[in-house]
Order: structure tokens, then sequence, then C-alpha cells
């Protein structure tokens, strides 16, 4: 049983009492539920729903075929009933939500989802449209190099579903024009931007997680880390004021792969200090299939940060 | 293609414009696929939606043998998401409703319901809650004598459904205990309940019609037929005071199934003039598998007068 965070209002989230919203978005593969499943192990499932908007296809598998769209079309979907759902959920009211079964391409029983006091929604196109968007305190998209992402989804879809990797590679070849119109676009929506990533010129040893980069957007209150990362981007650890590739102006929060545990136990602790919680750090942060990330550790506790704060200013 | 009525104000409900909603409550196999597919056929598939609200199972029938409820107590059923899905419609909006399938028994793929100009929601229970009630313009209750109902139920799931006559008659003691808490009781909340039966000590030819007595509640403002009908019990239709048998007053309209056309012509007609639509009476009236019926016809007449009614009033 890892350590979780105590309550901090309320008890369970009863019906109608609305949750604190945060959207997961990125590409397929691009480390969505990884991200997610350290949120729910942080803050317990008793306290977390996890929801994954993939499932609002109009078609199974067979009927996509006669259909001009790849199932991350919007017009592939129940975008309204997305919409409609997220809605619902934002204002603490249970939906009986649609299931795709992966393995056998067929639409199938829906399951009831009831919001607890956080609701974290992952999904290809969860920040697609306004009326969505406007269902989450916070946003984040998953963002990592195309060649880093591609390589995650061979090997996640050759060793867990089934498929050769020659199938994979024509798959993200047939659904690209549809990334590049639907899912990137969602980057502009974004609270934070997570971009996991090697860090360009370096050798680091085999084993060394990937690094993080993350656009801290000033669309909602980061916490100050101003005391602790004083700047200047020589350290494994630093936030560095940029211009976006937008233009528009960003924090971006560097977590180097080589970070040492104390100096990245430093940024943590002022992280966790700042929200007042009288509870250790969550054990359970920067855990992956591979062993343990510093980076996403941090990023992990970043999006808890903004939970909880949102959560504690709302009296939720 | 069958006479239609033509629409009134608007040309198709977009989404978002409130329709007028009906509810057809009653027990299985008490007449509600008739009634219903009667008032379909007359404002034609496209102003009307039908919804079957008897799909929020819970289980599967696999599941269902694991415990205690029969497929008709709440307990065994999503009813605040019947709630939801009904509000959601009493708004315009779509909903993605859940679907049994009766064949396997198995809960599978949701299908999306738009709400049209109207929508008949007929079932088991859409009247069983507060908010579930509040979602309908008009509220009508099916109450067959247990002993037809009973005939009916063993022709159809013998000659449909592939059951053997003392299955279906042990499936209805099965549920007696919850059809009598939690279905008739119902009956309480309807604008208009609808009993066809034979007459009590008349000894008419065989293929004569069922007549209907239909209790008209002063819940809603049923038409003026003081004109054509101008009482006492002699007639083969007359309308006539009498308390219920929960003791509250209630005009009683009879219809027997013996009834002329000729007879029944005049109050077709009057019911129909008082809504000032230009059109003929829709043929598809009084039709059911064996016939045609004169109380059936005016029956759904009387329902089909409060749709046009009720959407007139509120410029809908």
């Amino acid at each position: 049983m890892p350590h979780r965070i105590p309550r901090m209002q309320r008890a369970s989230s009863p019906s109608g009492h609305r949750p604190v919203m945060i959207a997961i978005a990125g590409d397929s593969a691009s480390g969505k539920t990884t991200l997610t499943r350290g949120l729910v192990e942080a803050l317990g499932p008793d306290r977390m729903t996890a929801v994954c908007v993939d499932d609002y296809h109009r078609h199974d598998r067979f009927e996509r075929r006669e259909v001009p769209w790849t199932a991350l079309h919007p017009e592939a979907n129940y975008v309204d009933i997305m919409e409609q759902h997220l809605q619902l959920l934002a204002l603490g009211q249970p939906v009986l939500k649609p299931v795709y079964d992966h393995d056998t391409g067929l639409l199938t029983r829906p399951v009831l989802v009831e919001p607890r006091e956080f609701v974290v929604v992952e999904g290809l196109l969860p920040l697609h449209t306004r009326l969505a968007r406007a269902c989450f305190d916070i946003a984040v998209y998953l963002d990592p190099p195309e060649e880093v992402r591609r390589g995650w989804k061979v090997h996640r879809d050759t060793t867990k579903r089934g498929y050769a990797p020659e199938q994979v590679l024509a798959e993200l070849d047939r659904r690209e024009p549809d990334s590049a119109t639907f899912v990137r676009p969602q980057r502009r929506w974004a609270d934070i931007v997570v971009r996991f990533a090697p860090i360009a010129g370096r050798e680091d040893p085999p084993g060394t997680p990937l690094s993080a980069e993350l656009m801290l957007r000033p669309t909602i209150d980061h916490p100050d880390l101003s005391a602790v990362l004083p700047g200047g981007d020589q350290r494994a650890l630093h936030l560095k004021l940029l211009r976006d590739t937008d233009g528009r102006p960003v924090d971006a929060l560097h977590v180097h792969g080589y970070v040492g545990a104390e100096e990245a136990g430093v940024v943590v602790k002022a992280i966790w200090e700042s929200l007042g919680i009288d509870a250790p750090v969550p054990a359970s942060l920067g855990r992956f299939a591979e062993g343990t990330s510093q980076p996403l550790a941090i990023t992990q506790l970043l999006l808890l940060y903004h939970l909880l704060d949102t959560a504690r200013l709302h009296g939720r």
C-alpha cells in the first residue's frame, strides 16, 4: 500500500460535488497512461477517477473500413457526447461511458463512471473543442519528439497488442494527416506542455531516464520555484524564460535525466511544502515500467500540485 | 406512405430545441409498443423519436443470477442514468443510450438517440422517480386487467421470443412482487390511465376489439368532448364522472369494442378539429397486429391531441 495523501476538506465526493478535472491530451503512445497512473496511485483510486475518452467511436473496426476517416477524426467520433459526458463529470454527475474493445475492434457494453474528488481524463482529443476544454481546471499536452513517440508505439503495439513492427509504422503513417490536423493543435490549449526526450548532444549511459521539458504557461498559477531554481541553464534542473514555438512567452522547466536524487529532492520538497500537506511525498511518483525517473516524478508532482492547489482554492 | 400530420411551427428539431415528451409506462406486455407505434406512424419518424427505457440494466442475464433482484427492480438498473438521459432529451440533447440484447441477454453497443420534435418514452419504470416524471409533458399508464396482460405476455413470448408457456407464467410469478412494488404504483403519476379490456357481462362475437377505458385526470387539459358526448352510459362511447380506485375524481371515457365507425367518427372529428390542423386524420390510428380497433384509434388520437396541443401551447 503506497503512501497516499490524506484528504484535505471532505471525505469522499458525494454525487453533485464538483471534482477537480485534469486533461492529459496527446497522440497515441505519447505517455498518457504512465503519467495518469502515477497520479491515481499518488491520490488513491478512492479519491481519483481515471477516464479514457478514446472510446466515443461512431464505428467499430469493421464499419470503419467503409468510412473515409481514421479512428481519430472527429467525424468518426461522437464528439458531442464526449463533451456532454465531460460536462456531466465536471458537475459531479455519473455517466455511462461507451467502451471500445481493442482486442475485438467492437463497441461493447458501456461502463458507469462516477467522478470522485479528482478526475483525470486522458485521450487523443479531450481538448479538441471549446466546450470540452471548459470542463478542465488543468490541461496538459504530451509532446514527445515524433521519433521518440514512434519508438514507444512500436514497442508497445508489438509487445502488448500483437502487431508486427511494419504494421505499426504503416498505421502511424496512415494517421499522420489526422494527427497533424486534430491531435497536435491541442498543444495550443494546454496549461502545461510536457516533452520527454533525450538531451541533444549528450551521450548519457544506457538506462539514463529521458529528460523532461515542461512548458509552464501563465494560464494557471505555477508554484514559485525561484528560491530553489535560481536560473541559469547549467544545472540538471533549471527554469528558463523563453518563447514557445508559437512565439508566446513561457517558463520552461528542464529536468535532465541524469539529475541526482538529492538535487531533485530540493525541488520536490519545495513544491510539496508549498501545499502545506502534513504527509510524506507519495512514494509512487516517478515509477514506470522500466524503473524510476526523476523527470517523471517531478512532472507528476507538478500536476499533483495543481490538482491539490485547485481543490484547496475552490474549497473542494 | 400513410397520411402524416404537417409540421405546425418549425421544420425539424435542431439540437437544443426542447421536444414535447410523452411517457408510456406499464408492465411487460401491457401494450406499450402497440400504442407507441401508432403515434410514431401518425407523426412520422422524422418528427417523433421513440425510446425504450428498459435497457438501463446494471447486470446482464448471467450476472443477474448472482444478484437478489429481478430485472425490473430499481437496484438492478442505472435509474440515475435513466433520469439523466431523460433530462438531456427533454432539453433537446442527444444521448448515447445503453442497449440490452434480449436474444443473448448481454449488454451491448449503445445507440445514439437524438430527440426530434416529439419524444415518446416507453418502458417499465419511466415514471418511477420524481426527476424522471418531471421530464414529461404527458404521462400515460397502461393498466390492463392482469388476466388480459398475462394472456398477451404468454402469446408474445411464446410466438416471438421462443419461450414455453409455463416458462412465461413462472417468470410472471417471479416478477409479481416487484411489479406490485415498483411498476403498478406509477399509475398514480399518470395524466391518462388506459385500460383495454373486455366488457364484463357482454358476449361480443369473436374478433370484437377490446374496449378502452380512459381515465382522464385533471392534471392536464383534455379536449372538451361535452358537445359530442352528452353523458349517460348507455352508448358505446361515453364520458362519465367517477371516483378513481384511489378515491380521486376523474373523467372516464369509455369506448366499447363494438362501437360503430360512424359513432366513433363523430368523436374523432371533434378531437381532431379542435386542433385546427389542415390535414386528414392519420390513417394509421387504430391498427394493430390483428386488425383495426376503434378504441385503440381513439386512445392514440387523444395522445396525439395532447402532443400537438402541447407543441402549440409552448410554441414548439
